[in-house]
């Protein structure tokens, strides 16, 4: 099996999440000002857990080459990225002591924890799978808002998130985990009980993923 | 430190969570039916984990004493009360066929997800005290509800509901679990690093029950 | 693949762990008599970490019948398995107090704490594969000295050891745990890497209790 | 309590470990070749499962300031050390594909999965305590040697291991270590039963870092 059935066992739930208005108003502009907040503060409180379930990757492999992997992306997240949203997040006016302070709210305890107890309950292809609809998610994301008719870039105040995403560099990231994710996958039948969990915990996964853009749009009620 | 500290570190949440108009309408009997189903059925889901974070704690354990706290919960969630659960559930019209290919809903993965990833981080202190709200604040809701002045149980269908966990049974077992609790806590001074920690992880895990409560009554909208 | 291809993969280890002087010695009667203390007081203490194993993989269980399946291991682990280990030891003079005071010896943290990190790291069928050398072994053991030539049981001061591991009620509780291995393994083909990979964990927890029965014998030098 | 109750509470098991005949004859010059090539090929068995550690304690934090703490050591193994380990090993004329090769030994499984256990049953604190015997005591190995009478540098061998441990650079590194342990102790009382609970994690870590050396000096007999 590859990436490419664990997104056609939940493809509705999938469109669910990288066609959500959420994101559609982050291309379009018209996003309200505080779902964006929200969604910046509770991002910034999702990247610690996502090192979290990067640093399990290490603990949870077996090999030097497999311990390797996953280091570049845990190095850039504590030592420059939660810094860069931090700046990014003062541009909007909001304080790093305001970020601090934010309380999780329920869709990212959902997201973050499912991926670290599937990947602490299971092994190192269970948590890659979990953590797999993050960065394949926001790469079809802005692969599909780059061509939209109705994106617009000119004058969005959200257009730099729209050009992170649908950007070379991320792109070609996004990739090059594709390749490792159906690398690990590629022993595995779809249809085998294996198989058939990992789906699952994709598809779960994927819910998740709506329900942090859910709770962006709530707080802007 | 002991269990009445964590619940004044966030008596608001404590609040909203053993008041919430879920419980309320259970006692009044006005609660909607579908919303009551939506409960019952994430309810099962929740055991589950419930059960996990119970084996997590054997794990956990350091001494043969510490070890065999655990288990009888265990032993009885897994041989009997989820049985149970299914069977009370077939009163109401819900088979185990529909209870197995119900989905886990937001507030039901949010709570079970970060009791057991608080506990996989943590020792197994941190772990009891992330279960502590749902045992603890079920008695409370039982013993407020029992005495509350428009709880009517005359041809309530809710009535056993209630009578659960207002019961001497239920009680007596909460008892028990808070004074092994308190046991736990009393060398940790309120006022440390890990005793602020502890706070939070109480506070935290609080909010998710009342995310467990929200869950119902939007299935019912 | 099978438990048959991982007995294969270690032909060699296998065979130093199961046709080990310590256990030919206990066949013959005529192991020394603080080598076997030693074996006992180590073995209560690996008891505990075996039951902590079992307790892991409930936690790490994804249905409710692969929860069920570990528990009744675990129950009787707890309830009564140490106790009668406590009772079987005081028959020869060493008293509870003596058990409780020993310290883990190396082959013991060698053996409990591979298959415990092997089963955090990796999945359920992780864990069971690096418990399995242990269960199996035991029965290979009791067969192989049950028809052994050069076993005596007539006055043998070892003879309930051999008898309980060749006994019906143990053989065929392995029996049970070899099926539930197999139904695991069946949908690895033995050539993939994570077959491969099972194959070197149940290898070096072969190991480990080569080391087992070393310091056994080590003690009574 | 600080760092130096964890080594009062097991002086004798310190002493035997720090003062240990194997790294006595590494001052001397005497140790037998062979022993130390076994030393040299577990030691970067030993690094691949300290890594791993590591990455548990990032799992482990609570705070970005904790995340952060554990990353510096964790890139300079995986990025850095292991290789420059190869080249120290190339230099004795041990092949990179020897190391690979390598099963791993006793002594080895012992303390690294002791480790490994320890942190994921237990929380931060208790991994922290459980990797310090090993900074700590190797840093005390090398300020003895470099002051001890016996100690020969001219025309030894193993010159240059003795002045790694005895140098400022690593004398420095553990001194940071050191002081972070502290703090985590600060607020717990010797005496408490968590206290306690610490100092056996740390004695038994002792007594396997006496294992490893003790495997070194057994592979040459």
């Amino acid at each position: 099996m590859n990436h490419q059935d664990l997104i056609a066992y939940c493809q509705q739930d999938w469109e669910e999440y990288t066609e959500h208005d959420f994101v559609n108003q982050l291309a379009t502009g018209d996003l309200n000002k505080y779902a964006f907040f929200h969604y910046l503060k509770q991002d910034y409180l999702f990247l610690k857990h996502y090192a979290r379930a990067y640093a399990l990757a290490i603990f949870k492999s077996s090999t030097l080459a497999e311990m390797r992997e996953p280091l570049p992306g845990l190095s850039a997240l504590l030592e420059s990225e939660m810094n860069h949203h931090i700046e990014y997040c003062q541009t909007w006016g909001l304080s790093a002591d305001e970020m601090e302070a934010e309380p999780e709210d329920f869709g990212t305890v959902c997201y973050t924890r499912y991926v670290l107890d599937t990947g602490s309950a299971g092994d190192r292809t269970d948590l890659f799978t979990a953590l797999a609809p993050c960065a394949i998610g926001y790469a079809v994301v802005g692969q599909r808002l780059e061509k939209w008719a109705e994106t617009k870039l000119e004058g969005n105040p959200y257009r730099s998130w729209v050009e992170l995403y649908a950007g070379e560099e991320y792109q070609s990231g996004v990739e090059e985990t594709i390749r490792r994710l159906d690398d690990m996958l590629e022993e595995i039948p779809l249809e085998s009980k294996r198989g058939q969990r990992l789906c699952e915990i994709f598809k779960t996964a994927t819910r998740m993923e709506v329900a942090f853009w859910e709770q962006g749009m709530q707080a802007a009620q």
